[in-house]
């Protein structure tokens, strides 16, 4: 493919990461601990007790995080040794906790989180609105997932109340790979902000669990569909001949992330300033939440990486869910560190998508059983388990 | 009943406001909106859908406040006029966010909020530690059902660690009218204070709801029950020669309410500095909220009111739940005083015991409608809710 | 000069407030009430009982904004009746106070306080480092003429430190109307950043009044010395054909200013996110002081007016001092609002240049006093004192 | 004396710390390192070039300090291995700072802070109102030596402007070691509290310099005077049969101080829950600081120490004032702990009773010398400043 660009460019692949890493100026990454069966056990297992399972939401991103967390730790310590110089940037998600975790426990400055959410809503919403984005003035703030945006014409006059009109009129720029299940109008008009189409877990929990059921019990979770797609795109890369972008590539979820990341890195590169949302230290910009945590906010990348916009404090109900998400997110990365059962608990208990009580629990202990390969911080927990007999309940991860 | 008590006290009574309250010292209230009907349709409601419906938490609890807040603040407004010198000694629930509207919109300083769960807790704990009250330390902090506690003996030894172990032995000082499912070990282990009774509709939200449905199936719900009670008890009170309390009150729950109260209003008769745990201004007690929202927190009781125990920062599992309840909270009130339907929805979505959705939305138009005759601040609302034809579900409900 | 520059632009000039304002686009001010003649008793007033008497520090500095606040107030009580789109653009010092009075007593958003310290300080320091400015990231918090910098280069590195050191072999990027004392380097180098050229007055507090005695006993005080200038120049001015800058305006002080003006206006029309040093509403930016007053911050300025870089926390002595010094603005402002006796008391208690006691209120009574005209709020306390027979010592105010 | 006391008490008397240190309950610190030719020197420096001198304020203040946070880590670290359990009750001046560095540095959780000035206060303000002191009811904040107060009656109303008033009819409750000049009426009235009498170091620093300066130039400077007290007590100490207190004590200052310890102790002993004015870890009771600092509040102490009453946020002016002690205060202790040369200039510089420039650095270069032997943190700057031939001024100081 490169061959094929206009782009005079040399590719080096390598599976030995300390090569990867030496002397590198900028190191992005996208991994997955445990590859998609791992995420097709945190989509289904939760499923399988009608709790929701998902990427990043809801029992199974918290297990995505403790699979994760431990590996980005590592990533980080050889960059301390081989490229000490170099910047992060990272699109694994939980991205918004990975960039947590490499700030507070990595000691890592040089991280920048990245998501494609806000540049399509950004892109749709310029399309809804009939201008060019370049009209439009956006300012975002929030974390991974769970952010919010006001937008304004270039002269500064809120947009907001008119871009929700048209949401209710139009298609809403939601996420390829979200349900289509609208926000309640009168909602927005209250906060007058604009959620990301993840908050929808969150404002319409029913309908999103319902949509995950259907297709848990029919085609199969997403995990499941996005396998089937990596197998065709897989098979076709086989092709070393293939020098275009295969279309099963748009259904895959993702798009832009490549943008975003050769634009963050141009940025910063050059020193351009550019804006872009980025996942980041708050250093203020977000008041609600600690200056030394995480936050996503719009930001003007350059030489000195992530320059945040100031937000400003949020009103009543995004303040309130806001800390409850971090507080939820500070336990998650605690517990992935810790191994520590009653932090993963509270870290559950605490997630707005878990119901708490037996169900939970037994989800929760399922998910260290399926995930045991991947936890060995939590080595001691599920041996306990697996001696109580916990076993997996649904089929299919059964028989992975 | 005072003529029996050995205690020389005139009672005088008066179903005229204006009257009650002329030169008072003291002002108490309890009282109920739309007196036990109300609360049956704010527990029926909800769980006709599979909610929780309940009186201070969960969608019931938010049209308690939505009833009680217009007629504090017409307390307050009297009060000001006919005894600017009085104290307000509030026990109406939700006696947190009463305090709140109290403070914020009500613009009076001289109020406490006072509940029976920590005298409760303070007392069966100390049985289970089989130690003298006197001789233990408690620190509270949190929000009218929804604060945790540390206790220590009088060397200032933590104890919590002591009474987690023994809650897991013995009876754990459960409030009364609550369902015995124990809270997880490792949760309280980590957290390493304890919770108060209501927080089991946060930690042990499956086996809270599985409980009040089978109740709602059976038995019917607790106003229910109450109503049975009642009658028998103002069957009782009808004869002017009762001179005890009667054994069924007991059962009623609300135990120690008036001993709390008395010694509440002796304190600051007699400027007693006794150690009572109260709904107050914060005035940075609990510094993870805002210093002039209210706080329910160990206070020091005399004739300057409340003066609260900085208790310091709660820890991150905490610190969330907290700030997203007091938006909660905050939001539930404001909608209270403006009728705006968008808020409404905010706080209900906001409410961490009320998946959102259609469900939770439905109920919501219900209880409005339910509730019309004591909600004018949400008129056009019912109105146009009526004119959609939003009819009530539960039989038992619609024959009221 | 405009028919000698290459721009086609008209200029209308009148002395009309309401002329001027009525649908204007941006409304820039620069203006001095009492004129220099109430500087030159500024500055001449509080030196002769020997203290420091200043345009924007000090007991003058106090005295500015007490005549200052109430205009710009009557400003922009006009600009939201004739031109309620505008943008103020101020450069009247003391501009930060003049920022927070608009924001929060004027009730009015639109507003972005300007300075040319920053401008100066970014060029000067680019030529130290021997450096395009293009290079450089600069990255400012505080508040107006008390604000710190970090430089960095375009990769990231932090500069501070080389440059503290280049400071002590070159010369230092001090403001021309500064005296030349250089600050303590260790002290520089514990705080790692660049303070502006007003904090010598707080750094070097002894040299700085010695300097300004000294004026004050000799050649006059600033004010005194830019009257000449000034007189030279609207000489000069008088001559229609004159077409370039007369190299009188150099000496004057405030260079840049047209410059930053320019560009800040140009970057609102064209919503340019150019970055500039700017004082603008907090939003968390500096996360030390409230997120609703005014600060001195870098910032992207755009269409929607000031986006904020948000520094994060200050260090211990940083912090310290700039809450001290937001705490001394808020209180002038007050005092200038209100005309509190006891508020002015405070503020002038509050100053760290003002040395508290029997001189100190002295010279704050001859201000009230040598400004009479001026300060219609204060006229109570005014006659009190001229009751009093309090008189002004400095011969050369007496005679003005 | 405790022969001739009622009470049966053993004394162990001890110089070696160790021994005193094992297995006690409460540990009490007195101590001056230096010694009074400390003290003497700490006042004479600093007054020899017009600079005020003082033990707890000023530039001599911060020198105790250094000499002293070193020695007090030191015993905390014994306490920590010879008397785990026991409670530090501290007297040491600066009182509050040596409470901070307990917590913060040592690591230390069971200390409390002691000063004699809310004490004598309270007496002398019941006297001054003519009312018991059970009949009032105060409420303290800041930190030690710079803490307002309010006073209400008996039924919570404020008698703070009527105590005002009083002050300026009668004797004002002055600490019998300062000097009295009175504060500025309408600056109380301002903020409707009661400085303490420290505060005149602040609120009228030019008399208390004068003041302090004609004692340097006539009778000697407090230290001195001391000097000449306590030399007149040892010899009478001489004499075992003396069972009486001398009447010289009291021209001692400090008095109450034992008082204020056992009664403290005893509180903390009995788990009485007294109510007491200390030095303690924030918590919270003072919003406008960090909740982790040393504040000294208004405290009911029993077996868990000190529970601080909330006082909420201070006013504008108290707050910057506060704000800016307190970074003088992690300034000073971490200069002390450090010995870095340039955070010692920063705490200097942030003193505000210390004007910057010249003098202030040459007294602080004095004092580093003229102390050199308690201040072997700062070994290598001083070994600089004498190669350099920095020398005393003072005459007396310089035979000492």
């Amino acid at each position: 493919m490169w061959d094929a660009s206009p782009y005079d460019v040399q590719i080096h692949t390598t599976l030995n990461r300390e090569e990867a890493l030496k002397d590198a100026d900028f190191v992005t990454t996208q991994f997955r601990v445990g590859q998609l069966d791992a995420r097709v056990k945190d989509e289904r297992i939760p499923f399988s007790y009608s709790l929701l399972g998902q990427e990043t939401n809801g029992a199974g991103g918290m297990f995505k995080t403790f699979r994760t967390i431990p590996v980005i730790l590592e990533i980080v310590a050889d960059m301390k040794r081989l490229c000490p110089d170099a910047w992060l940037i990272n699109f694994t998600n939980p991205s918004g906790m990975v960039t947590e975790a490499v700030l507070r426990y990595g000691q890592w400055e040089k991280v920048i989180g990245l998501c494609n959410v806000p540049v399509v809503a950004k892109m749709e919403e310029a399309e809804t609105l009939g201008v060019p984005q370049t009209d439009l003035i956006y300012k975002f703030a929030g974390v991974n997932h769970f952010h919010w945006h006001k937008v304004a014409d270039k002269k500064g006059h809120d947009l907001t109340p008119q871009l929700i009109d048209k949401l209710y009129e139009e298609n809403s720029g939601l996420p390829k790979n979200i349900f289509d299940v609208p926000f309640y109008r009168e909602q927005l008009q209250q906060m007058n902000m604009i959620p990301c189409g993840y908050h929808r877990y969150y404002y319409r929990a029913e309908e999103m669990l319902k949509h995950g059921l259907t297709e848990y019990a029919t085609e199969g979770t997403h995990a499941q569909q996005v396998k089937v797609i990596e197998h065709e795109l897989f098979e076709l890369y086989k092709d070393p001949d293939l020098d275009y972008k295969p279309k099963q590539l748009e259904q895959r979820g993702g798009a832009y992330y490549s943008d975003a990341a050769c634009e963050t890195i141009a940025s910063i590169y050059a020193n351009k300033n550019t804006e872009i949302v980025v996942s980041t230290r708050n250093n203020g910009a977000v008041p609600d939440l600690p200056a030394d945590c995480a936050v996503e906010v719009t930001a003007y990348v350059g030489g000195a990486g992530a320059r945040n916009v100031a937000f400003g404090p949020l009103s009543t109900a995004e303040r309130g869910w806001l800390q409850m998400m971090k507080s939820m997110e500070l336990l998650t990365i605690e517990a992935a560190i810790t191994g520590d059962y009653g932090t993963a608990l509270q870290a559950f208990i605490s997630n707005p998508l878990v119901p708490s009580g037996e169900t939970a629990t037994r989800v929760m202990h399922e998910l260290l059983i399926a995930h045991k390969a991947y936890l060995p911080q939590f080595a001691d927990t599920i041996a306990r388990l697996e001696k109580e007999g916990i076993t997996i309940k649904d089929e299919v991860v059964r028989k992975m």
